[in-house]
């Protein structure tokens, strides 16, 4: 089975930050959505929020005890107790309906409403109730206003509390179910799909078998997208069928396209004719290494990106120009999610001036350690990797002993069941709070 | 309505750190569960992983371009090619399954299986196909195995590729998938009994009205369970009626109960001797601001903490205490799962020998501003802050200027849209891999 072919290389290579730009220049936010209270924890406010409601909307006790006249305490002390009456009961959600007159008292709880004709509350621990329960012996003086949340003590009816932008956290969802929101106009999830295209590949689940190996692009890059926010569309791997891809490229519902496999230049790279043909192939070919052949262009407001069908390169590609993307989309920071660290290099890193590298460190002994391998398909070297080390383009490599900033892969300190003192260590004493930054 | 109450003071109050020290000493990961390979990313591996298949299980081509023997090569330039006869093609899930002979080469892509015969690839750059497409001319030498992806290459059949206690990144699972694993076993993640008690209290959703309130502690509860791997049960909230409260709390589905409200010694606060009835009451009252009215405790295996109403302290309590034994029964790290930068503070904070502080802090101009407010139910303090600082019991406080470890509430490099040169400078260049670390 012969077939005419036709291969070349990359005429020229853009820089990484020339694409970076790029993106900068035309990735917009997207248009909003409403989200329900429940579902708003992560996502990004498209519009801020400000108050209806004042937050007590009715003064409240702050603690348990009594609330009185706060006047009608001065001079009491332990040691000369004032007698107040007790005419009844305040607790969260059941208001006492009386009007306390002249020397009188009542129960509260800590969050009750404070009845009309008191001010103030005296804590429990400083009272007494002799037998019976029909008078409180008051041990402390307390000016008026002491132990009492005013309305609109925590939040103000109309104050802003919270701006379009934010990321909102679980803390925020809590302030908005108490201003009674039941819901919050949020930038859209990013829909992303994924086009993974090869004759060779058998779908994530399977045995690999003969020739035939199995997609682990699909499988990785929905962990990648899941932490963006992106929401990832119908899933399928597609043959190298150029029609097939085409189709999928095509997808009106996305609002961003990854392409694995077929982005290079080769007989069977479809995807960058395609993408040329369908829209604009703005990039193709990046002077980086690994995933050079990574290819970036648009089909009508959709970004569209052909990530090399290495594993290694297929991760570079995604985080340099993907991840930014999806996070941009939708209202979150470009810049790459993960914790990084400073720490010494192990052993020198050799690049070249005008490309980008993306290297792979173990870290050991407190140093970071390029991993020796050059196979972009080398996927376990992701997987021993503690994380990521970029060398710039103006630099020819770093030398040994230079601090670099390590991109880490985990996103929390790790704990390693073979040294469970590691895990006490952080636990012990009162620093369960420490780890690693 | 008059009741009989009794109210009281904690008798004695528990360090932050005997607390750590009992969950540290009780809490044991949970048992394993056989995950979904597509479902895996994010859970923690119960056992390690081997590979029982080599990767890639056969000879592969790292390049596009031509396979054939490379010891013919031997002599080939540029300026001096080698012919060689053209019989067939090699693509990426299909093989060319003839046997090369001699000078026979054969078109190969990336990906694509070498042929019986051949032991080396000639990149397509250094070759030209004079016109029929009969024959390829050789303008380079190379050795055997260039451009040869060797079997196991990547991994090695019997290989450990993933130990027991890994989170499970999103490469590792590209990782799994590839060497053919269509599930893992990974501990299970903790299912975590919302227990919300109030008659003040309005579900999520509703508007606030008269002296009802509206829950937030489960809504803040809800999403910081879900940052911790737990997964919530189903909820309700609950009226205060001892009955309902204890059938709640003696869920035998929860491996965590969070109680919120009536955890105090006061008339409706039951969670605490209904834990003391049902189980054991370990600790109530804990030297924590705010906080102090914490309450930890075990009913069977599970773990039940008697988080207290007012929105702050429920949120320190959950963090001190409910969010690391939600992520060490998971097996993920008990650490604080925050991003830190250190900053000195623009004010001292006062704090008490012998009591944790929990004090959250904007951030000001480089500098870590104390938020000046004392009450505890102020949950837009929460809001305004960008982190919190912990004072240890062994501190009087904390000086002006001296340097504080910010643990922040905020998942990732913030953006804010009033300020886009922000967002645009993170981009510029070749730095979208920059920000705050």
């Amino acid at each position: 089975m012969v077939r005419d072919v036709r291969m070349r290389g990359f005429a020229e290579r853009a820089d990484v930050a020339e694409v970076d730009a790029f993106l900068a220049d035309h990735v917009e936010r997207l248009a909003a959505e409403e989200v329900a209270l429940l579902e708003c924890t992560g996502r990004v406010l498209a519009e801020g929020v400000s108050a209806q409601v004042d937050v007590p909307s009715f003064p409240r006790s702050a603690m348990d005890g009594y609330a009185l006249r706060g006047e009608e305490t001065f001079g009491a002390s332990e040691y000369a107790p004032i007698a107040f009456e007790l005419i009844g009961t305040a607790l969260p959600g059941e208001a006492f309906e009386g009007d306390l007159g002249k020397n009188q008292a009542i129960r509260i709880m800590t969050g009750a409403p404070i009845p009309a004709g008191a001010d103030a509350v005296v804590m429990a621990e400083v009272c007494s109730e002799p037998a019976g329960g029909q008078s409180v012996e008051v041990g402390e003086a307390v000016p008026p206003r002491k132990n009492v949340g005013a309305v609109g003590e925590d939040i103000r009816k109309g104050d802003a509390v919270l701006a379009a932008g934010r990321r909102i956290r679980p803390q925020d969802a809590g302030l908005l179910s108490s201003i009674g929101r039941p819901q919050v106009s949020c930038v859209a999830r990013p829909r992303v799909r994924l086009v993974i295209t090869g004759n060779e590949l058998l779908p994530a689940g399977s045995a690999p078998s003969g020739v035939q190996i199995v997609d682990s692009n699909s499988v990785m890059l929905r962990g990648l997208v899941a932490r963006d926010g992106g929401e990832l569309l119908r899933f399928e791997i597609l043959p190298d069928i150029p029609e097939r891809i085409r189709e999928a490229m095509a997808d009106g519902e996305a609002d961003v396209v990854l392409v694995s496999g077929g982005s290079s230049v080769g007989q069977e790279d479809h995807a960058p004719r395609l993408l040329g043909e369908l829209g604009s192939l703005d990039f193709h070919g990046i002077s980086m290494r690994p995933s050079s052949p990574t290819g970036v262009g648009r089909i009508g407001s959709r970004f569209v990106f052909l990530l090399p069908g290495n594993p290694v390169s297929c991760l570079a590609a995604y985080e340099f120009f993907a991840g930014p993307t999806i996070r941009r989309l939708g209202g979150r920071s470009p810049s790459w999610p993960h914790r990084r660290v400073k720490l010494p290099l192990a052993r020198k890193i050799a690049s070249a001036i005008g490309r980008t590298d993306y290297v792979r460190v173990a870290i050991e002994a407190e140093r970071a350690l390029p991993l020796a391998t050059s196979g972009a398909s080398i996927l376990s070297s992701t997987v021993r990797a503690q994380g990521a080390v970029i060398v710039a383009r103006g630099h020819e490599g770093m030398a040994e002993g230079e601090d670099v900033e390590i991109l880490l892969y985990d996103e929390e300190p790790e704990i390693l069941p073979e040294n469970p003192e590691r895990m006490e260590g952080t636990v012990r004493g009162s620093s369960n709070f420490g780890g690693q930054s």
